[in-house]
């Protein structure tokens, strides 16, 4: 049986999510053990309120936790003993598969770093999200692609590029069930030559290695179009990126919003045309579509989001279960096996 | 009497676009002449087909002219008797205030830069646009701000954020009548730490500069938000950011038309949304704003889009106007003059 170890602190909703997540994971069919990792006497209370299998879920108490507004490093030196910490180190020591959290994304992925080893090959860590896309993807015809970094780095060099996209490329086989996801390079142009020196000769290196499906550099109107699978760039673009989307989906929704307050026509055309901007909204909120991987760890990290409710933690329990089972560090490993050695 | 120099070639819609937007202004009150640069022939024949005050209205033949699809220093190389040379050489031999284009970005960017001469303490020019927000901007309430550099450059410094903040502060004062326009740098995060190191350290020099209303660091979101007037940041990043709210546009229109297509019922909510739906398209399409200035020349030089109609470069040639009565360029010279000196 597979088990997944569970930071229960810090979503916006608190440790409640999370335990009614796992519960609910215990009553289903797929052989899923979780770890509950936080105050042993809150999620012990909440627990009880919950139907559960007892064989199937465990807390670990731990005596605190890392706010969302607290700088990482400085309280995981400060608290050693904290959730995200110990929930890291139950995977590094074998006695869980993965490693789920809903709290501070930094805390999570430095508690990671701390704690796991990197696949070989890898030098950087990247934070992967799914984006709301017009042009569907894959056999499952999902409505949105993969995006990395948009985070976990700032800039990186060519060679964090290219494990970037062996990295998501490797998720979205897995995870979207695409056997060659179309992998490129956000980049200011579509030529080999465009972009930074660092986009420029990730480019060459990607373009000969036969294990991607590179199709080259894209734009920026291909990450709302959705032209291709998997989109690569560094941390520091992929943040400013996914909050520009974050920001369009609230505009679009606060005019909707506005439209509805102040006119009874306006009303009347909102219902009828309710499937139409239900179809908008749903476009461009990628919250609903849960975790997001945090790759180059040898053993899985996601982290979902912290408005999670109980389903979407359930839904990325599923997801880090799915990412053990069909070996994401395994294909890593293997699509960076031909990718030039770094020169160090 | 100021006079605008237009290169005539070039646009989407060939240069009866540009014949006719010069003809009009002729024909209005403001004290404006243009000489048009390009084919004479057949400008010639599109203004027989125009009424307009031919004490105002001057013809410049050359023989060949850049394409959008041509490398622009490859052609400037093979043709220093292009349209954008010879528009550029009219403005620095001081036979006309201020350049305006709407062929391709790329040859009137480097054939300014070939001809004229930058302000002093300007090393890189920037071109600025600006895109819709749902908040609004100035005693003109204005539905969009400005952003800037969104191509003109790849990577940048310190130095060259902190002279594009004082460009785009001159330039919002001078066109949107903002007094102190809200000047941010777009980065990671809000604190004064985030972001390359070139941008914490413009943030620091911007920070003690009172000629700049600096406000600080703004994030992805707060893009079509418009929390800021003028949103600073490196080309690469700028153009990344820009064609992806045209994506985001191009998608949210591909939906409406879609919908409005398949279903009676949907039409008649549209009918009634037209309004909302206007709203949305209107705050999403920053095409119909007009020009691009290209900032940092001693001299004005605005970037027409491709796509614009007669009335878009009319626009465009009195907001070169504008720039040239309000001294744009010793506005920014004198923002420039608070900076600290570049270290050389």
């Amino acid at each position: 049986m597979i088990t997944i170890a569970l930071d229960a602190m810090g979503p916006d909703a608190g440790p409640s999510v999370v335990v009614e997540g796992a519960a609910q994971v215990s009553r289903e069919e797929a052989p899923i053990r979780t770890i509950l990792v936080g105050d042993g006497v809150e999620i012990q209370a909440l627990l009880k309120r919950q139907s559960y299998d007892r064989t199937r879920v465990e807390i670990v108490n731990t005596t605190d936790w890392v706010r969302q507004d607290e700088k990482p490093a400085v309280a995981l030196d400060a608290r050693p003993g904290c959730s995200a910490l110990v929930a890291a180190d139950l995977v590094a020591k074998g006695e869980a598969d993965a490693l789920v959290g809903a709290g501070s994304t930094g805390a999570l992925i430095l508690a990671s770093s701390r704690k796991l080893e990197r696949v070989e090959g890898v030098r950087r860590c990247a934070l992967a999200t799914v984006h709301p896309t017009e042009q569907q993807h894959g056999p499952h015809d999902d409505p949105f692609a993969l995006m990395l970094d948009v985070g976990a780095t700032l800039t990186v060099d060519a060679q964090d590029l290219v494990s970037f996209a062996v990295m998501g490329s490797a998720y979205s086989r897995i995870i979207s069930s695409i056997e060659k996801p179309r992998v490129a390079l956000l980049s200011n142009g579509t030529e080999p030559t465009k972009g930074t020196a660092a986009i420029v000769e990730a480019h060459a290196i990607l373009a000969g290695m036969p294990s991607i499906n590179f199709v080259g550099n894209v734009e920026g109107l291909d990450i709302p179009r959705g032209t291709v699978d998997v989109v690569v760039c560094e941390g520091f673009l992929g943040n400013v990126v996914l909050k520009m989307l974050e920001g369009v989906s609230e505009v679009v929704s606060d005019i909707a919003k506005d439209a509805y307050a102040r006119k009874f026509l306006w009303k009347l055309g909102l219902m009828m045309l309710s499937e139409g901007i239900r179809q908008i909204r749903t476009m461009t909120d990628w919250r609903q579509y849960g975790g997001a991987p945090v790759l180059g760890f040898s053993k899985p990290v996601i982290k979902a989001h912290g408005r999670s409710n109980a389903w979407a933690i359930r839904n990325a329990i599923r997801v880090a279960r799915k990412t053990v089972e069909r070996d994401l560090g395994g294909t890593i490993r293997a699509g960076l096996a031909s990718a030039p050695a770094r020169a160090s």
